[in-house]
């Protein structure tokens, strides 16, 4: 649509498509950000609370309970990964963060930093992608932030979401709950997002396609609820894997965490790109998975409702008195301390 | 602190401190991340609910009205400027977007994207100057997140917050609630953000030093609630300043928006600027001002108010029935209309 420019960058108020391209413009306050904003956000995320364009969204208060609050940014690289993308990720990757906390995912914010120059098209997608990534676990996103930087300055598309969500049990699990003779089960196999995203990024290739594990644990968690099973405490497995989430669950609460290596659910692939990389699948960042605590008379029930969303679900380990160690039992009968690194094995994962 | 590593990146678990320059280790979920959100983040947030290190932060539902959400990312270059930094900033904004729904700033997330290599002297006071703005307020940040990006990858730093507040106001002010007749107030002076930051980027002096007028409006917007004063409507006036922020107003509710050009408030710094660089400080971003609508009877007790917090507040323009235009009445008795700009004056300014 043709766009009537007079001097000093002011125009009539024709209306136009976004282009092809994100400008600097359209971060800029201007016309062209409420282009973007109403063909590209309001559009796909598709909210009443978006449309009545306030500063803030403005919801009632959904309990008389407790709220959960939680918030992550997505750097990774590729945006588009066998299993999901930039958008499904950052969904997913928030709302597990409430989950694990036994909270409802319901209000999720967005926001966008673009690099000048980002394919609109593959904004949409990302941004459709994050529609049905929130309504595949009933939240809604219904505030949101774009911001554009000039090229070279950051990295095509980070995003942040911060999500609200209402704590159905209570207490809400934390890892102050976590007592000697609990249990640790982990919600399905280890590795598979940091491989996949490995995988594209260096052009590696397996006999059969290996998926990022990204998506909701939230089914999940609700389902164990409704059983009545109580988890001491969970965690999803993300950044430094099964290996720094319990090391920190370790030293927060100074307990021992006995992990069965053998019982470790990992797949073919990512067991075979383990080796040959030199990494540990103890290590690599899952997107759909993680540990609940549980007390050992709800041991079997939980891993019931665990194993109907994943085959591979397993009890791997147990809380003992300690010295906030994770000991490592080898399938040689032989232990191990678990030394956790002190950076990443993968980078730009999440 | 000598660091002993053991082949393979792991080492033993010695204390560290985060060191002179952020790396990509500090983003990578292992013990440098670790120390990275104890000696920095916790450490200066210094918040219960960090202290837990819970993958959410979870509190009491803090009413049974209405509760705001909001989120915006900081872009900002130069990261510090006369009046602020990027820090204070982020948080000034985020709650003056929940101040002006009539919304009490209750809860912030603080999400980092820090390019490797970032120094560490000025992540520790830009999340101190953070804190700060939030005490200000009553606010606390309870969560947070930290990713670091290769060298290149990222300019410094980006910073998200989110907010979540207590609508203390039935109901919310809202463009749905602006009727013809409502006065426009505004509760400072214009343009000293965008020029401050622009100062400094382009290095640019004038004879008094310009301070942004970043800060927090949430003390003005109780005092005028406390006062029985219920505006109609209100916004904060950031990218796009003024101008952007009446034309949306306009738009959205299909009324007309009369102002009277002679009764904007522009300190003389920032008026010399414009006239050099050729730019109108009706678009100028400000990061501390606000417009309230106010029916006519409460237009008095409402100015006073806001004169008691900034000098310069003034009544500056009146809603009429018509098409969604702004009407700007010149010096001369002149009527011209707005004309948004498609894009920005100034680029990243916020």
């Amino acid at each position: 649509m043709a766009e009537h420019i007079a001097p000093g960058g002011f125009s009539c108020p024709v209306p136009q498509p976004p282009g092809d391209r994100v400008l600097l413009s359209h971060g800029g306050g201007g016309r062209h950000m409420q282009h973007l904003l109403k063909e590209v956000f309001f559009k796909h995320f598709d909210h009443p609370l978006l449309a009545e364009r306030g500063d803030s969204a403005v919801f009632p208060s959904m309990t008389d309970g407790s709220l959960a609050m939680t918030t992550d940014s997505y750097v990774i690289k590729p945006l588009f990964f066998p299993g999901g993308d930039i958008g499904s990720l950052a969904v997913h990757g928030t709302v597990n963060d409430l989950a694990v906390c036994g909270a409802r995912p319901r209000y999720l914010s967005a926001g966008f930093i673009i690099e000048e120059g980002f394919p609109m098209a593959d904004l949409v997608r990302i941004v459709d992608s994050m529609r049905h990534a929130a309504d595949e676990v009933g939240a809604a996103i219904v505030t949101g932030d774009t911001k554009v930087v000039d090229r070279g300055s950051g990295d095509g598309l980070f995003v942040n979401v911060t999500g609200i969500g209402e704590v159905v049990v209570d207490p809400a699990p934390a890892p102050s709950h976590i007592r000697p003779g609990d249990r640790v089960l982990l919600s399905g196999d280890l590795g598979r997002h940091g491989i996949a995203v490995m995988a594209v990024r260096e052009g590696l290739s397996f006999d059969t396609e290996l998926c990022s594990d990204s998506g909701p644990i939230w089914p999940t968690v609700e389902a164990m609820l409704r059983e009545g099973i109580r988890p001491h405490c969970m965690r999803d497995l993300t950044r430094g894997g099964l290996g720094a989430a319990l090391a920190e669950l370790a030293e927060t609460t100074g307990l021992d965490i006995e992990l069965d290596e053998a019982g470790l659910p990992v797949c073919e692939a990512v067991e075979g790109a383990c080796e040959v990389l030199g990494l540990d699948p103890m290590f690599i960042a899952n997107e759909g998975r993680f540990v609940a605590f549980v007390a050992p008379d709800q041991v079997a029930d939980a891993l019931a409702v665990m194993a109907e969303a994943h085959g591979d679900a397993a009890v791997i380990g147990e809380v003992h008195e300690g010295a906030g160690r994770v000991r490592i039992v080898q399938a040689t009968g032989l232990a191990r301390m678990l030394l956790v690194p002190t950076g990443t094995q993968l980078p730009r994962i999440c």
